[in-house]
């Protein structure tokens, strides 16, 4: 029977969603849990491949398990298996040939900004605290340059540079409330660091250190990675929603409650 | 020279305000980092002594330091010598005679209930967990009997009862947002747990297991700790606000930046 699994991670134990040297991949605790559960090898396929330290609220999942789950059941199986810093939000049966990867149409990103000279410990791993508040105004002129399509080789890291580099941003839009600061950014895929690179990019923008046309100016010219700005930590970053063509989530789990989205 | 200072911290990795058997305290953290800015022994006093795993965003702590420090530069100073699970939020001098506990006007606590069948791992640390929601209105009644002076034996752990066991609670006021409730209590002092055996009570009544009368005779009849809800988990609470009769903060610090409070 083949699961969309949809989950939450806090990044910061994990060296991404894919395993790394020394240190824990998301995946492969989502797949030990499964296969816990299965008791035979369970191997599964997501939707967005975050970097280390990145965070995700809305990352989905694909797999084949060999037996039939109510999904509240297997939602709190897996739960049970799993370590507090990853937890499954919704389970939904779908047919055998969906997978998670191909068949998103888009991903959003959120990146959080915290513009203060002091921060809180409990929102500190949550977002890029820094003192100068950005020029709102100059951020979204920025913002407006990167919708589109694009070569965005610029804002990818130089040695993950694929064959086509062609990707579609459909919003970018930057938004502000108190001391607080974010970035949605959805696209129909994303290159290594991308978000990172853009947010990089926004920061010298929003700091003045250079005009917005800096921005247009990177993505026409399809220069190398050293001709954008830094890029931004991880601990600000959030895969916050992935969109299929169907709903996935809503015929399949009543019982699972209200479900925010 | 004396120092009123606002600190905010994570409650996990502590053994509450004061340090118990094994486990670290937060005010030995504190007074560990201005003793080495001082190169002596340094004792402060804080406004509130939160429990084990309670967390703080408006502590206030008061210490005589043996030097005169601009207070941004102190703040950052203490900053780098602390965890990152505790994070100073203002400096400001005071007068000689000023006590963070003595002094304060009123603690406010602000609870945190996240009420859905899924968690997200950024948020359950900072919240208590439970699936059925609470019914708003038998709540709100419930707190309306809390506000005033009341002797509040009931709601105060067994072992701790002090003489007087008189206290005010100026406002408790109940808040819902989406999947979030919040539990806000204003007073001039509190027992030990009392916010938290207030929570597991308001609980009882939120799920209707007990009506909102049975508030108000627990208040009248004045009886033991047993009559009481349960005591709620620590992971929800935070000391949010002190008040003094005078602002500490606005004359002092202008170069901290905006500060919400």
């Amino acid at each position: 029977m083949h699961y969309a699994i949809q989950i939450a991670y806090d990044g910061r134990p994990y060296s991404g969603w894919q395993r790394q040297e020394r240190s824990r991949g998301i995946q492969e605790e989502v797949e030990r849990a499964l296969g816990e559960l299965s008791s035979c090898e369970i191997t599964v396929v997501a939707a967005g491949r975050t970097d280390k330290g990145v965070h995700a609220r809305g990352q989905v999942i694909s797999c084949e398990l060999p037996r039939i789950w109510e999904p509240q059941r297997l939602r709190l199986a897996l739960d049970a298996r799993l370590p507090s810093s990853i937890r499954t939000i919704r389970v939904a049966p779908v047919p055998s040939n969906f997978d998670a990867r191909y068949d998103a149409q888009w991903r959003e990103y959120i990146y959080f900004l915290w513009f203060a000279r002091y921060t809180y410990p409990h929102l500190s791993g949550y977002s890029w605290s820094l003192y100068r508040p950005w020029k709102d105004e100059a951020v979204r002129q920025g913002c407006a340059y990167l919708e589109g399509t694009h070569d965005c080789t610029s804002f990818c890291r130089a040695s993950d540079l694929p064959e086509n580099p062609l990707r579609t941003l459909y919003r970018v839009s930057y938004h502000r409330k108190g001391d607080w600061g974010w970035l949605r950014v959805r696209g129909n895929a994303f290159l290594t660091n991308m978000v990172r690179i853009i947010v990089g990019s926004l920061h010298e923008v929003g700091l003045e250190r250079r005009d917005p046309l800096w921005i247009r100016d990177l993505l026409e010219e399809r220069q190398n990675r050293e001709a954008a700005g830094r890029t931004a930590p991880p601990e600000g970053l959030f895969l916050w929603k992935v969109g299929y063509e169907k709903d996935l989530w809503n015929a399949c789990v009543p019982e699972s409650g209200k479900e925010t989205t």
